[in-house]
């Protein structure tokens, strides 16, 4: 069946979560270092990760149980981290290079695009309206709960009910295997993995997990979709 | 005495925050009609100011709440107010022009200076991050809990022995009557209130609310510690 509707994964798709995620760990702990915080950046920074690990990135007090780990009460060196984070993770937030240059040709040539991400719903949208990408879409679907999530085919099915079409006449494009290949797999889309050059590529665990295609930009999508 | 310090509240005394709060909620308010909140911006401007009266402005929901006098449910909406109300607070988040020119001269004449302010401290010192005030004052003393908070004496006594000096040597610079200059009074400090051009002048209620000096910009401060 003819292609008619490509979807992509938001984060680590269409900008760089990991990058934006490390520069404002790394500059929140230097920033609470240089404000009074009685560690060095190396052992504050290996602490955080060890809360983020243990809390989720979503948990709200990441840098209240830093402060417990050191033993420090100074609200000005909590406030350092926290504008420091923000700032550091605003800056960071832009597409990446290809994304609007993948995109916008898309819907040029008769195509349907959708986002389909999971996470906090208002803050999914917060990312996509701070990334200049808002109005860009036919279709978002943000999945919210671990039973509604990828890889659970439901965001799948949705995303391409909301455009009305069928899975088969979909694309999606993502950078996870056990979440964005398998659910849409399940769901009967037709898949693309995007492999990003310097990090470590996720093995396919079986069949389910395997992607259609092999992309390692963005813009490779074009190409797919007029073969 | 000799006065050896200068203190100053922080809000609408270091920085307009009148001015930053109004235009902040104004641009929230216009983000989420525009990205479909089904109300005018009027309608909807008004029922924001009803629920930030009602639930007072270090309130967590005030969008949620927004949301629902409307009958919405999109995060998209939510989405949109929250970096809009974001990025406008920012945005504003600049000392008043001649904030720095007074308080700089002020250090040079060996003066101590410092911020008393109420509020939760993290909110506060985030706030004297990003107006670039934070290594600015020899002690900032923020007063969180309604029986410590102005006009209780408690956080002007706490500045004062935090520089090892004793409040008759203090002069108090803030701009409301029933909270900078009755606490101030109270502890022993000397007054001054500051009045801005364009807003009502708050009138004392009684004595001691009264304060020794009124200014109507931050810089006749230099005038008065030189009498």
């Amino acid at each position: 069946m003819a292609l008619k509707a490509v979807f992509f994964d938001l984060d680590d798709t269409l900008y760089d979560t990991t990058l934006q995620v490390r520069s404002a760990r790394e500059n929140a702990v230097k920033a609470m270092v240089s404000a009074g915080l009685n560690a060095s950046e190396e052992k504050a920074l290996s602490a955080l990760q060890r809360i983020v690990a243990k809390e989720g990135s979503n948990y709200q007090h990441h840098f209240d149980e830093l402060m417990r780990v050191f033993d420090s009460r100074d609200p000005k060196v909590v406030a350092a981290g926290i504008v420091a984070y923000h700032e550091t993770k605003t800056a960071y937030l832009v597409p990446y290079a290809d994304t609007m240059p993948t995109i916008l040709p898309l819907r040029d040539m008769g195509f349907k695009v959708g986002v389909i991400t999971d996470g906090v719903p208002v803050k999914q949208w917060e990312k996509l309206i701070r990334l200049g990408l808002k109005d860009m879409f036919h279709t978002v679907v943000v999945a919210e709960g671990k039973r509604r999530q990828k890889p659970s085919p439901l965001p799948f099915r949705k995303a391409a009910k909301n455009l009305g079409l069928k899975p088969c006449e979909c694309l999606m494009v993502g950078n996870r295997v056990d979440r964005d290949i398998e659910g849409a797999n399940r769901a009967g889309m037709a898949t693309a993995l995007l492999v990003d050059a310097g990090r470590q590529v996720q093995k396919p665990r079986d069949r389910i997990q395997e992607p259609d295609y092999i992309i390692s930009d963005l813009k490779s999508i074009l190409r797919l979709v007029c073969a």
